[in-house]
């Protein structure tokens, strides 16, 4: 089957001067591969007739469908329109039903409609216009010899609508659009290289019509599986069948799949356990308990959390003994440990974890340099620490500390690592 | 003066399919027009060797600089690094310098140095290598011909890191740029109408080569002035001479000026104040004190905090009056006052401040609707509180509120509101 293929042209100098961040067109991307047609190329570019003609000209060669956005105000800085009507060598002209569309809208905000307004009703007489139930800017759809060319305002919500209600459902109507199925499988605590090594056998095993991607993140690697083919139903039966091979491979690295986060997978087994959590927070200051409770309904599994940052906070506050802070340090198993397990009394809670390290910049020593961090779990059965070496960036280390605090939650909780772990 | 000229190509499936979101291009176009070099357009490719082949023919006819980032990975989908080499016909071979960086990384985490991240360290012959303090794959610099080509891994700390310390000063050093010059105004607690209306006559009468930009964010917005001219001095000078004339309209509002963050701006005036804070967080769930940790050296002056995350730790672990809580609410005015006081006290700190509120989804209720937070401040002389009526969304209402929690302090610690504030 012929792949469509498609590329997405956005218009506009703002992004190229990095003033506003091109959102736009990842959800188009996610949109179109959602209906199988495959985007080659992303191109932006400026407020310059010369340069939207080339990348038109350029995209018509390689696509099969152009989806362009922005360049659709009323303002004289605004190219698309006419470059397009260039493009496919028509005229513009006031078009009725954009006009009549125009003008309902206007009145149904009791506002009347300027000359300068009613410029956006003037469309290239070669194209179809698309309504634009949200804004004053038509959208236009243009065929030629096959192919197919979609201008939509730069509006987020404006396009949007537009795409779900008109441009979405013609692209699948016109072409006969290939079936894609995704899986993300995502891992926390080992490297890409680690990982990559792990499955290497499965990985070459793969079947051909299965394609795999790593793509790391802060501690976390998620794999991408992309299955091509003509059958629904088949690809995902297929794409599962890998999925519980590379199980067998990597079980106790991969917390989830696709939308999943790991501080909801923690709360979610938090709530079938019908377990409660407490957090002593020192390196981290903060951010675990941020993460955790970012999720909706976590007050259902979260008692509280302390930050004692200074170690008479440590000693007053969370009652660690002053003795272990000065014969051990802050930063050290007995401290961390002693962390854990006094937050969750505190705190009445069925499990303590602490984080207590030298985030950095300062601070750093010879025996415990910048990234050097404890992380303990405690429940009423056992207290786990485990030593960090991480980076020389704060920011870093904060956020990769919580997410390991985390992991070992998930692990303790389903019983997935030794003791020495 | 010839204008710099760049073009941004990121590579990588996983942006073509919309799985992530392209922010590393948006950040490198505003850094590259605060040295002056325009970017004339931003390609995004797949994994796919002829398209990342034409794609880098292309920018070198165009561009004088062409920035790639992404695919740079030790896994086999990775394919920049053997397309640069085909591109500048040169062998790939292990470089000395990056081996030896990378040998010392993977030594310093106490990590043997696999055979697959060994390869990290072969790069085109024609190259010099980019130091990545934050990650195993190195940049990439080429130069042919007066053009340059920057290679740098999608890693966004990775990559920033990597042209903040070489990368930018390289370009700068290598092409003569137009000089601009940029001055950020900082202000929070007022939006954007409010601060335009505010300030209208004074942008009406900005002389020509002064140009004002508004960048909202969260709780806050930036203003930018970007001036052009011949003489860096010169434009420094006026662009100083208008923010003080801003500085009589807005002062309340600006709370610093280019980098400077609000959690910074608060730290630096706690320090010079010799004081210290703590945090009492219900709603926004530790991201408050996130937010001061967030700052290196933060341990001078933040005691600590304590998230009481339901009505009983309130109670137990902060000594909240039950009968507050009964009476009033854990929502209210009454307990975050007395959550303020109370950390202030428990955590011997000059400064306490505390929230509580509803942040969503669940939990409004017609009286107290999702959105509704209380939050305070209190100090040895007065407690002041400030109820917010936010948004339906749950991540905004935890920033917006820290944000304010934060600006409290910072006019209370100026004396810059009145008691009603």
């Amino acid at each position: 089957m012929h792949k469509t293929k498609a590329e997405i042209i956005t218009i506009g100098d703002e992004i190229l001067y990095g003033q506003i961040l091109d959102s736009n067109s990842q959800w188009i991307s996610a949109e179109l591969d959602n209906i199988g047609v495959k985007v080659l190329r992303k191109t932006t570019i400026g407020d310059v007739e010369s340069d939207i003609m080339q990348a038109f000209r350029e995209a018509e060669k390689r696509a099969d469908v152009v989806l362009i956005t922005g360049g659709l105000g009323p303002t004289n800085d605004d190219l698309t329109k006419p470059c397009l009507a260039k493009h496919f060598d028509c005229r513009i002209e006031i078009n009725a039903q954009a006009l009549k569309e125009l003008k309902a809208m206007f009145k149904s905000k009791d506002s009347p409609l300027s000359d300068l307004n009613r410029q956006q009703a003037a469309l290239p007489v070669c194209c179809t216009p698309v309504t634009n139930l949200l804004g004053t800017a038509p959208g236009m759809w243009f065929e030629r010899q096959g192919k197919v060319f979609v201008s939509m305002p730069g509006v987020p919500h404006e396009m949007k609508k537009m795409m779900e209600d008109t441009i979405l459902p013609k692209i699948q109507a016109t072409f006969q659009t290939e079936i894609i199925y995704h899986k993300l499988v995502k891992t926390v605590g080992i490297p890409e290289a680690g990982l990559a090594e792990k499955i290497a056998s499965w990985e070459k095993s793969l079947p051909q019509h299965i394609k795999l991607a790593y793509l790391p993140s802060l501690g976390q690697v998620r794999l991408r599986l992309t299955a091509t083919g003509e059958d629904l139903e088949q690809l995902k039966r297929d794409t599962a069948t890998e999925v519980e091979k590379l199980q067998l491979l990597a079980s106790k690295y991969i917390y989830g799949y696709d939308e999943d986060k790991l501080e909801e997978v923690v709360g979610h087994i938090l709530r079938e356990q019908q377990k409660t959590i407490a957090t002593a927070e020192s390196c981290t200051g903060g951010y675990l308990a941020h993460l955790i409770t970012s999720i909706p309904g976590s007050s259902d599994y979260f008692m509280g959390g302390v930050i004692p940052y200074d170690n008479d906070r440590k000693i007053e506050v969370l009652d660690v003994e002053r003795d272990t802070i000065i014969r051990y340090g802050a930063v050290s198993e007995e401290t961390v440990s002693a962390m854990a397990q006094n937050v969750r009394k505190k705190f009445n809670a069925d499990i303590g974890v602490a984080t207590s390290g030298v985030a950095g910049p300062g601070g750093g020593t010879p025996e415990k340099p910048v990234g050097t961090v404890w992380i303990a779990y405690s429940d009423a059965r056992e207290t786990i620490t485990k030593k960090l070496q991480l980076w020389q960036d704060r920011s870093i280390n904060i956020k990769v500390s919580s997410i390991l605090v985390l992991n070992l939650t998930r692990q303790r909780l389903l019983k997935t690592i030794e003791i020495s772990g």
